[in-house]
């Protein structure tokens, strides 16, 4: 079982794969993804991945068989282990637990050419809804805090395989960045009795220069202070802590609004930069706290156009080339 | 000038360029470092850089011309700029300030096909001496708080250009991450009233399996919860809160323990890894409370072997596939 391990100085966890550690050959300069070469997430592949979770199967096919328009399985080489109990152990001034959590891979689309950008509206709003049934799903077991919902779109955003997939982690702790953005949203709460979130994007509206798309409950950003060049926040327009079943699916309008924005936020960045490699982030409020009053639930895209350097490393500063005002402007100007 | 922006979610500061930010066309697809091609680092292109700070030339020759064997100099395209007041400001929720501080190029050696790892031992300490030499010349500043001093060394590790080179940065205010170890270190300074990485030392060479090298002075270590694969700290091992005029040159004892140790951890990733991009960052105490109890100076060295992708961006944690116990007995098989 993989091993959560916590830094005595920093209180960061890392996930170290304790079991078959990877040895320094099993690090070939960054291996290639084959192009053309076979990919379990085609139709046909079915049985060489781990039995499906679940999938979208509108022709009533079996499980594990092609005929899915979208499919959801336990990732082959999972980060952490769904089996097992959840142990905490000290070793001198060392914490320790153990990787007892869920990994699983979302296939949006059986097309092994085609992009979260290029799907139909419909598979969009079935992705989303598939996000919000796994995170409904996990919620009912007590060892998980926090699920989180991520994509690694391209080689150099991380991506492993071509194919394209979301990714779900389920962890026994909320991880530090969710536990950061809480603080600061509740230091903001106890001072003003208002939502930070909320109070950005009425201040963003009223600017207009970081505002890159509106529909009538979704608007898309540029943060203020962006770690990358065109990194791109969605938001709902009003207070939603959670992106939950606790809200309706979500907020009971359904996935057509978060579906229109977020792919129109995508298509943009692939005309400005000719499908450039991503990452996105969906950020809730945890299982023990999800309807509260200071956090708003988010997605956060990262196109992946600088990299991460020493300064970085050892600041936790970015710098970034690009301001907000300025990839906001280019943004609009792309948009259909 | 640039500007530093801080995020009001989670309060990280970010460098945006607004002077000259980058256009969408500016971010070609990484480009390729020309192999071969002019540099601007080597002997006789001096005229090509900005003036230099300092130099080592030990044949009296002038200062802009060869015969140097370290050259010092401003960045061409500095992240922050010496020139200007500190202003502070807010624009509704947000805070900025002035970009105001210093980016510096340390050259460590006149030749382009030379490594940190291959100077000869004499030049290492040269490098380690200017290092300590701009750091006190620094601290005059008023204006700065905290001086990076870092390396990017590769491609995929950050560096623009090939000719090897150490940079440093100059910040009007304390960088996140060392705010964080240090108020880490204060919690159990408080508890215990001892040194956080003092009692870490102790507790690794009584139990052995991630102590990479040892000699009078210093101790290589792979830390317990390491972000990637064969990170690597080195550090006094006696308590120093700094590297800094303080403690002498530094801690009297002149460069040359300090110069073995991290050359040889250098030559052992380039055994195991076959020259493998990296980054290394020095933290030392900030200006303002230079000696301490609590903290404790370190040299922290992350090989680039494993990418950032969106969980490591949405959660904090890190994914490590080589436990350091494994890292750490290869690099000691490797070590002369």
């Amino acid at each position: 079982m993989p091993e959560l391990r916590k830094d005595p100085i920093l209180g960061r966890w890392v996930i170290i794969s304790v079991d078959r550690g990877k040895r320094p050959t099993d690090f070939t300069q960054h291996q290639q993804r084959k192009r053309g070469g076979f990919c379990p997430f085609c139709h046909g592949n079915e049985y060489t991945t781990p039995p499906e979770i679940s999938a979208i199967r509108r022709d009533g096919s079996e499980p594990n068989t092609p005929g899915w328009s979208l499919r959801v399985m336990p990732n082959k080489f999972p980060a952490l282990n769904p089996e097992g109990e959840l142990k905490k152990k000290g070793e001198g001034l060392f914490d320790k637990m153990s990787g007892v959590g869920a990994h699983e891979i979302i296939v949006e689309t059986p097309e092994h050419n085609l992009t979260l950008a290029s799907i139909s509206h419909d598979a969009f709003e079935d992705v989303l809804r598939t996000y919000y049934e796994r995170l409904t799903a996990l919620r009912e077991d007590k060892r998980i805090k926090y699920v989180l919902i991520f994509k690694n779109e391209g080689e150099s955003a991380g991506a492993s395989l071509e194919h394209s997939h979301t990714q779900l982690i389920a962890l026994p702790i909320v991880p530090r960045t969710v536990k950061d953005e809480i603080a600061g949203a509740k230091r903001h709460y106890e001072l003003r009795d208002r939502c930070l979130f909320c109070d950005i994007i009425h201040q963003e509206k009223d600017d207009g220069r970081r505002v890159v798309l509106e529909n009538d409950d979704y608007i898309a950003l540029a943060p203020f202070a962006p770690r990358s060049p065109f990194e791109t926040w969605i938001m709902p327009k009003s207070h939603y802590s959670a992106f939950s079943p606790l809200n309706g699916g979500p907020h009971n309008g359904g996935f057509k609004g978060l579906a229109d924005i977020f792919q129109s936020v995508l298509n943009q960045l692939d005309r400005i930069f000719e499908f450039p490699a991503y990452n996105f982030m969906l950020h809730t409020s945890p299982f023990v706290d999800e309807q509260n009053d200071y956090y708003h639930w988010h997605i956060e895209i990262m196109p992946k156009l600088t990299k991460i350097a020493g300064f970085e490393w050892g600041s936790g500063f970015y710098i970034n080339p690009t301001p907000p005002e300025d990839s906001a402007r280019y943004m609009r100007e792309v948009a259909l």
